[in-house]
């Protein structure tokens, strides 16, 4: 069973790391899921971390070490030798969460890891996937998986899978190849254990298997195996050879970095943090958009500062500014996101560029029109001025247009030139449109005073 | 293989249809995955999905038809009667997947379908599903699972799977329940393949399972299955009896349309569109919320009004209104992001309200001495009026203080309430806070000008 940790809990348990209770504190965790001890470790100090991580047995030591917060991790990690971490931690872990928290360690320290590896294709396993780029299928794959020649019967591939099982924990299929490894289909265990036992792996194998290669981007592979609701996915080389496999749970967390960057990303905030991180994490993931943001209002200052004449003429004028910049804002923000979502969900994508820009011109025509037309209402009932009244529409009007357009061009061109399209929304947008729709603004103004 | 579906290819098939060439376009689409072809049907008319719908076999049909966006599949199901529906397509879905369909029919359709359906127990297990909300495990769970009494042997078990196999597609585990159906515990097929033939369920299966009742949230189950990272989670009763089991597939699922909806409300977006979507749809899911921002406009300028005298004084006053506005807003959007993505994972949280808005103070307070800070150098560089320059500053830092306390307090009370806390981000917060910031502000700058 799962738990939900509570106050009193993490109480008890400190009370009794405190009064060095290893019995009464070893009953509280024996039976929790290392995913739940891993939370615990976030909430306990390092002395208290060491004393229930003595208590733990090796094999879910170290799955406890995988369901660890990283920066949680690479603290712990400090203060172990390499041997420590080779013998007690690396040994009992499948390739893919080894190669993950090997690649964080220094170059020295990895060098210690490696060496202390008792299992010699464990350590070349782990080799190899530190060679992929992090963000790719090799970077996601995990290398245990159990491989069986297409020509086998099903005794043959229960031997096989004997041999291998105490190496792999999940197993949903078993994977055909010919004798160069070209990956040829996927025998699901289900059928495995329908089937007669002289049944050959080439007769029953599902031969439309889908794949990706190690150098597929971990977007993509996300991608794919959500659109095919897929809960393992084989990993080929340049030549089709089988070379790792890749699992539904990995790409979950893949997902959920995706959407929660551009989350930050348009919210302003540069790092992934929470409330329970510490005040100067916290103050340097988002004092940099304020910076921008700061640097951006003076520029509006200076081009508030260019109508000052006009200004001193009806001081009216200056009432409206905050609304004709915050509905830029606003306009650039929604256009962004819609492209940020489409892009990120890979939306199948056959419409032109131009298509889309001339659709976006529409829905901005629309809300322009409504909005405008709303607040030229507001300003006949209530402003006496008629050049104001005027203006202020018309820049409205303008500002919807102009906002739109440039958050809809923008992340579109930003993904054209392979930079992430979301740090193009956010306060980068709102800040640009802001400066942009005071010009727009003032410079429509001094034209219908001008003429009124 | 899946494919790239390409402009290309979509109009060699259209041409195939308008030329009635069915075989051409057979060929085109029969290794299509039930995913692409959804996908296809979306950029086709009526008449040309029609016209591809009427060359699929049974099983592909009704796997289209899951794939299917939802509007699309309303709209496809329309032109189709209950009759039809039921013999073409529920009789090859699993009982999650054809409930999801027939829930969005109206009460006539329904009724219509359902007397339609030919294998009353799988009519039954509709009708169970369809009881349970939406948004909870038993609204997301399918009734399909492969039962084994705790007492049998493998012989037995593998006989029942056999008997169910056709039944249920997917099989990871099988579920050990007692002669109450009293879920004990769960065998991986991996374990079964393992086993001798005259092993008992009960002394190999895996006992310490995870499992949720029918009435839990759906985001609990995701954030369960995410944390636990498991593919198949059993949905027990009230009392412990097995009803059925979620699939990682269908949380995936919840957990997109999650990020997505937490997204679209940051950026005033209040429904699921894209690009591609009509221009109505596009309009209708943005002028919510500016309308808001209008509202808020108008307000804002109300509140400068009030000091009109004050910046025919000193029009310069009026330049660092957009700066202060923006600020707010940006700050305001942080905390709240902040608050609402812990919340979404639900992160450990043992820290008191109190703590956390004495943090978030902190923050607020180091932020806010920087940028006021870099202002106060830049104004007195630039900046005559002394009162002015120090207006600004004070009002900075009194507008980054508010705002992120508010930003703060907002999401976390909605939360408290039960309501949505990521209906606080986006132009709400930045909204209320260029209208606070407003006052602040100008206030301020009445006060000093008072002094200096």
């Amino acid at each position: 069973m799962h738990i939900e940790l509570t106050r009193e809990f993490l109480d008890e348990l400190r009370d009794n790391i405190e009064k060095k209770d290893k019995q009464a504190a070893h009953k509280m965790i024996q039976n929790l899921h290392p995913a739940d001890i891993a939370e615990l470790y976030g909430e306990l100090d390092i002395e208290e971390a060491k004393f229930i991580y003595l208590m733990l047995d090796k094999v879910v030591a170290a799955d406890v070490l995988i369901e660890m917060e990283e920066a949680e991790r690479e603290e712990f990690l400090k203060v172990l030798s390499g041997k420590t971490i080779a013998r007690q931690f690396i040994n009992e872990m499948d390739s893919d969460d080894a190669a993950d928290i090997i690649g964080v360690l220094s170059e020295k320290k990895q060098q210690e890891v490696l060496s202390n590896i008792a299992d010699v294709e464990q350590a070349g396993d782990i080799v190899d996937l530190l060679g992929y780029d992090e963000d790719s299928a090799g970077g996601l794959m995990a290398k245990e998986l159990i491989k069986v020649n297409e020509n086998w019967n099903m005794v043959q591939c229960i031997r096989e899978m004997r041999k291998q099982a105490a190496e792999v924990d999940e197993i949903y299929y078993v994977y055909a190849v010919t004798d160069d490894d070209i990956l040829k289909g996927t025998v699901s265990l289900k059928r495995m254990l329908l089937s007669r036992p002289n049944s050959i792996v080439k007769n029953i194998c599902n031969e439309n298997v889908i794949s990706v290669r190690t150098d597929t981007p971990s977007e993509e592979v996300a991608v794919i195996m959500n659109k095919y609701d897929l809960v393992v996915l084989p990993v080929i080389d340049q030549i089709g050879r089988l070379v790792g496999r890749i699992t539904i749970d990995d790409v979950v967390d893949v997902m959920k970095e995706e959407a929660e960057k551009d989350y930050q990303l348009i919210s302003g905030i540069t790092e992934d943090v929470e409330p329970s991180d510490k005040i100067f994490l916290l103050t340097r993931a988002r004092i940099p958009w304020l910076f921008i943001g700061l640097c951006g209002g003076i520029l509006g200052a200076r081009v508030i500062s260019i109508f000052e004449k006009d200004i001193m003429i009806d001081p009216h004028m200056a009432f409206f500014i905050p609304l004709i910049a915050a509905m830029a804002g606003n306009v650039g923000v929604q256009s962004s996101a819609i492209v940020v979502q489409s892009i990120a969900s890979n939306a199948l994508d056959l419409q032109s560029t131009w298509k889309k820009l001339v659709k976006e011109l529409s829905v901005a025509f629309i809300n322009g029109f409504i909005l405008a037309g709303l607040l030229l209402i507001y300003n006949l009932l209530f402003t006496d001025s008629l050049a104001l009244t005027v203006s202020v529409s018309a820049a409205l009007f303008s500002v919807i247009i102009f906002a739109s357009v440039f958050g809809t061009f923008i992340p579109m061109m930003l993904d054209r030139f392979k930079i992430d399209p979301a740090l193009a929304t956010g306060p980068f947008i709102t800040t640009i449109n802001d400066i942009t729709g005071l010009l727009i603004y003032l410079g429509i103004a001094r034209m219908f005073y001008g003429i009124f």
